[in-house]
């Protein structure tokens, strides 16, 4: 990578700082009470067997600057799977540098070596920096699709029907 | 399950069954067009080793009715996996019975034994019968996020920067 940084895949050792990115992004994005998650979770589910979901750490001057945590979906009009960036996050003091961007390519990199067929990531309304950033590298809004979620007492609820 | 109809896991011999009802939802939602996976593709990422994609079909009177294929997504937040739900179809011929129910409520028991915090799935915009029917069931729209996708050439043009 260009500039005086670099990104690298996180290790088990990492488990404290993605746990402290994870809630820097979440204060960023206004949803630091939406977090219930322990350093114990992402431990569990990054670095225990037959893992899931992976995270990429960036570095500038040897000091973590930010992450990208991500999982594989699947497109069966492609028949192929993707990359579904679930976040994404440069800490406030290292922006402006391109470690958001080479976090990106880090990804993009692995995505046309691995043979999906995208990256996919879901960005807030409101947050038009990011948009435009994303929108000049390339990738295209969804604006016809919304995402629907079930969760908590709805979910219970559906589960325990006949 | 209720009614004249039952969900199973699907299996290796399903292979083309599933290839057709990917073909038919891509009809219903007016896609055929981005089809270009093929039942190879199919049987490789469904039935391969360690799959990362499953699939779940409806039968009613002994005849396929319809699928749901589904994969793990995960939340930081929440520090758990959740289900992603790609595909949920029910051939027109077997509809207004409680299949497409039949097949989520399935999944939501799913998402509750594994301790995954919720199931989710993405809706066009266009399709209100399917948005009345997911709201009927407790599932709430995240009207304030939109998906990025960064896909073909710009994907290949994002990989190939240093």
């Amino acid at each position: 990578m260009s500039g005086g940084f670099s990104t690298r895949t996180a290790k088990p050792s990492d488990r404290d700082l993605i746990f402290a990115l994870i809630r820097e992004l979440a204060a960023y994005e206004r949803l630091l009470d939406e977090v219930d998650a322990t350093a114990n979770d992402i431990e569990r589910d990054l670095f225990g067997p037959s893992p899931r979901v992976f995270c990429d750490i960036a570095e500038a001057g040897g000091k973590p600057a930010g992450f990208a945590l991500w999982f594989y979906n699947y497109s069966t009009f492609r028949g192929r799977h993707g990359i579904y960036l679930e976040d994404l996050f440069v800490r406030p003091e290292f922006r402006g540098q391109g470690i958001g961007k080479a976090l990106l390519v880090n990804l993009a990199k692995r995505a046309v070596a691995e043979n999906c067929s995208r990256v996919e990531w879901s960005v807030l309304d409101w947050n038009e920096p990011s948009i435009a950033f994303y929108k000049s590298l390339g990738a295209k809004p969804m604006d016809e699709w919304t995402i629907f979620r079930l969760s908590d007492a709805a979910l219970r609820n559906l589960a325990a029907r006949e």
